[in-house]
């Protein structure tokens, strides 16, 4: 008989690539230790899911669209204004150091098997669509969802 | 017999409107869903629980009143001195899209039975007293308090 | 028969002095509350268990080194460039009540036997090497060392 596997449930409210990273490195290390894993994305979050190439239509997504530069490939660590450094520092440190991209993260993330839920509501208000995420991010989900998952979780963490 | 209730418990660090917008809509999704929810406010993020008009006294009090503007009506995303955006583009989506405000969603935490309660060691350090916040804040109590409240709980989260 | 203690896991991925306090401060409420605590920093979070001399080599240490002043007793919280206040605020704050500071926190927490492990691909990124750290912080793990105690814990957290 089958033992049930274990889970880790994240809430990732955060699009700071920093933040992105961190999560991705958890989600992935869980999957690797054998756990099922579920990533519920919200607010900021939400760009991590997104398709390479778009624009929101309305006039908030396009402002978040300003705000974000569209994508996970665009994503800045959490103090790049502060000092002036940024996603090139970054990039440049992780290269250099055999680490993986964000977007190899994600695909790696995807192929362990991890789940992507983005939030109905963050959506709504940002106005982003089903259509402006890759195809593995679905369906989206209200908290309430999130709740159940996290119940059957042995770790839950908000990034 | 009845079953024990399950339990969310969270830590709310951020005075951010965006963090505290998740933090009320994961806590109010909990108890939507039969759990009883814990939420721990501390540092900036016990201005969540501050009256309507406020302001501290003491010196640290006033620079707190100043960097914050004294409640959670006033609070503004964690994003909006980078963009030049703000809490008026958030209370704009949100309200476009049926979405509860600050004061609604603390009213609602409250009505579904969720229990708030102030960091005293924090309240001590910022000069905030028992009688700034709304009455259904209370009691202040300790961090061995919170831990007590995690160790019953089946999610723990720190926003 | 003794009963096996209960867990805290956490991940400190902030270097702002205002959350790393915050990690400090429920760490140290768990360990008095007899449970066993494990701190797993990670990125910004690495520099807390700096020695207080240090500056890296490298062109990424360097930088690192010029964001961050080098240890424990350099952080601001995380608020300070938006409102120009800062460290000392905070300090002035926390010395007049009576709350420690941070190598007194530091200090508290391994007096308590929390444990200390910085993240090894993060101090690869970042050019940190385990002789720039105080000694008490060994050995460095990767993320599957941590989850692997978070799954033994009954509380989880992200900071």
């Amino acid at each position: 008989m089958e033992e049930k596997k274990r889970k880790l449930s994240m809430v990732v409210f955060s699009g700071d690539m920093d933040k992105l990273m961190a999560a991705f490195i958890i989600g992935t290390g869980a999957a690797a230790s054998n756990m099922d894993v579920t990533m519920f994305f919200t607010f900021w979050g939400l760009r991590a899911l997104k398709k390479p190439v778009n624009t929101g239509k309305g006039f908030f997504g396009k402002m978040l669209g300003l705000m974000y530069g569209g994508d996970i490939r665009k994503a800045g660590p959490s103090k790049f204004n502060f000092y002036g450094m940024g996603r090139w520092m970054f990039k440049k440190m992780m290269a250099g150091k055999g680490v993986l991209s964000m977007v190899e993260f994600r695909n790696l993330a995807l192929e362990l098997g991890i789940k992507f839920y983005p939030c109905s509501m963050s959506m709504d208000v940002l106005e982003i669509e089903d259509k402006d995420f890759i195809k593995e991010a679905q369906p989206s989900v209200g908290v309430g969802f999130f709740i159940a998952e996290a119940l059957e979780s042995q770790i839950t963490l908000f990034i």
